[in-house]
């Protein structure tokens, strides 16, 4: 029963990676400095098309060009915030999916406020760590480990279904399972390796490809997420049985990701309701 | 006799690369940022030695000790543009050769306007895909995709051509066949690999690579941006013999260009007139 | 006898190593964009927590949570600076040790009188290849050959106990033999490969180590920095036994750092008095 369900999932994510590799969504790319290059390799081998533009100056123009926007928070300034917020909300006038990262939510009031501000410009999904998710619930300041979460996936449950219900974003909580909510319902993924965290931006680059499924079905944003978490999982996993440590995880984990064939998808997705 | 020709331009190129190692010169980078690693690591397989210097405060000291200028357009915004123009100033003055990467120059009006004026302080070479060259030939903001090409290098040839005539520039147009042009003669390169499209910043790599072979011989601009560009990609053919995926392509490509020997280079280059 | 010696290094060595895997200390760190993947890809593989937060809106709360300040200044701006210049004020108040890495500090006046001025901030430790720690020790803007080296690190052993003596800070010096003095006793560490040079930011990543390294212990600065240097050297020995060149040294460093055991650390540091 469970793994006709999951069988049903692995079909679903299949189908939305095979869009992407046919349709290449052009996604536009406010990130973090430590992020870009992974994160526009990861969307690259996932057959996206990724932008890295940030200007205001050019967002008027080429938001509207785009089929998702991802903006991540990680190495903010008070100079990128308002082009975060420019193109968030071109995106919600225009009716594109975008999808948030809120690195480090709780680690300075200025950062919490700026996540929190961005929220109000209604991103489609919202992914972050259990102590991000936590902290942008209870909207607290706190003292977090700067960008490593030091809770469990678990114990930000009910804080992710608070925060989509109050900010209407699909909302999804990193860890060894990765849950996924919409307020109501939950699924959880259980794919990916340990070893994920010991490679920098592996959060980040997940976030992006989220970005890239929700833009082949924005009507699905709860689907299309748990999708992009699994087949990125899925693919760590194919690139762990060749690893010899983070690094060379890293790299087999994107040779992975545009290797992955139907079967793979189908037989590695684990995805279930909760 | 094309095949002597091309053992000709095969030897030219090794000559070049030679001289890449052994004077090993000083390449200012002003580049965007999902593209330093690859670039700087990409000059320094090559036996170049890149600094990633880009304040207004440096320039003025700086660039008088390099021995070529890299400008890339990639991330741009309106702090670092006045840092590119005033490097581009010194350099023309001090004629010292530059290499412009027009990066997604018809994705918006600012981007297209900030290409075209760097364009005006007369680099030596431009090097875009079809798309870029395009837009800057016409001077047209289009809907192009991202930074992606919607063009193949064969729609490009009379766009770079003009666009060499009027800037005074040698123009390179990447593709599944490179075109180089002075706006009179044209050289095309076959080398590379489609996977190198899917590593993010191998365009941005490839023309830092012909800003070093340039400041090696800036009097023949032609010459040294085609070997540039066949250089980096007979690397990626010997890259892809291994390659399992773009990111260990990446790997291997870098790898290679640090080996390459003599017989590689004269055998793989694949340069002819046109 | 010295072979004593060398073990008891690798014994401390490797007891620093351990507590990094074991305490996880998180480093902010305030690095350039060429060099931020490396850095943060080796904290976490040495068991460091790495941050990148650089704003002067969250360093007055995000800085008392960290355990060490790391301060690079590669792609110094002036939008850059007052940052850095904040969070190294705010460590030096909060008796929290901080890393200084003042990348081409003889590139420009404005870059010299950056990195003095942040040398009068207190830096517990500072590392710089030897044209660095020469144009520093002599506050002379020179013409240094970019991010390169032009010096041996033999040639800055004089340079580096007067920086010690005038700063305070405990001052190391890479190349072929690293050396590290307080100003009166010097060690020389001579782990390492020549190749490692030829990977972008090998410098900035082994400086990000130390900070972690020194969080551990800070009032043994030297023991901890020379550790560090030490170590990483091992496993770039370790990753060049099947490197095919410097991207692939780079992937096999960062999994040897992450692999490393008690034997390899212990028979491989060589670190002696000098």
């Amino acid at each position: 029963m469970e793994d006709g369900e999951q069988r049903e999932w692995g079909a679903k994510a299949w189908t939305y990676l095979s869009s992407v590799r046919s349709l290449s969504p052009l996604i536009q790319c406010i990130t973090n400095f430590v992020s870009m290059d992974l994160t526009a390799n990861t969307l690259l081998s996932a057959g996206a098309s990724p932008a890295m533009l940030h200007s205001p100056n050019e967002s008027p123009d080429f938001t509207p060009q785009v089929n998702a926007l991802y903006i991540n928070v990680g190495t903010l300034s008070d100079n990128w915030l308002p082009a975060m917020e420019l193109a968030a909300q071109l995106a919600s006038k225009l009716n594109k999916p975008w999808v948030l990262d809120p690195v480090a939510a709780g680690a300075s009031r200025f950062r919490l406020k700026a996540c929190l501000d961005l929220i109000s410009l209604k991103p489609t999904v919202i992914r972050g760590n259990a102590s991000e998710i936590i902290a942008l619930a209870k909207a607290s300041f706190a003292s977090t480990k700067g960008v490593d979460s030091s809770h469990d996936s678990t114990d930000a449950v009910e804080a992710a279904k608070s925060l989509a219900n109050s900010s209407g974003a699909v909302v999804a909580v990193s860890g060894a399972v990765d849950f996924v909510t919409d307020g109501n319902r939950i699924v959880g993924a259980r794919n990916g390796v340990p070893m994920m965290q010991k490679i920098t931006a592996t959060g980040c680059a997940v976030t992006a490809l989220i970005a890239a499924f929700v833009a082949i079905d924005p009507s699905h944003a709860m689907e299309t997420t748990a999708s992009a978490l699994a087949v990125f999982g899925v693919a760590g996993e194919l690139g762990m049985e060749t690893a010899r440590g983070p690094a060379s995880l890293r790299t087999h984990l994107i040779d992975s990701l545009h290797g992955l064939d139907q079967t793979a998808v189908i037989s590695g997705v684990k995805i279930t309701a909760i």
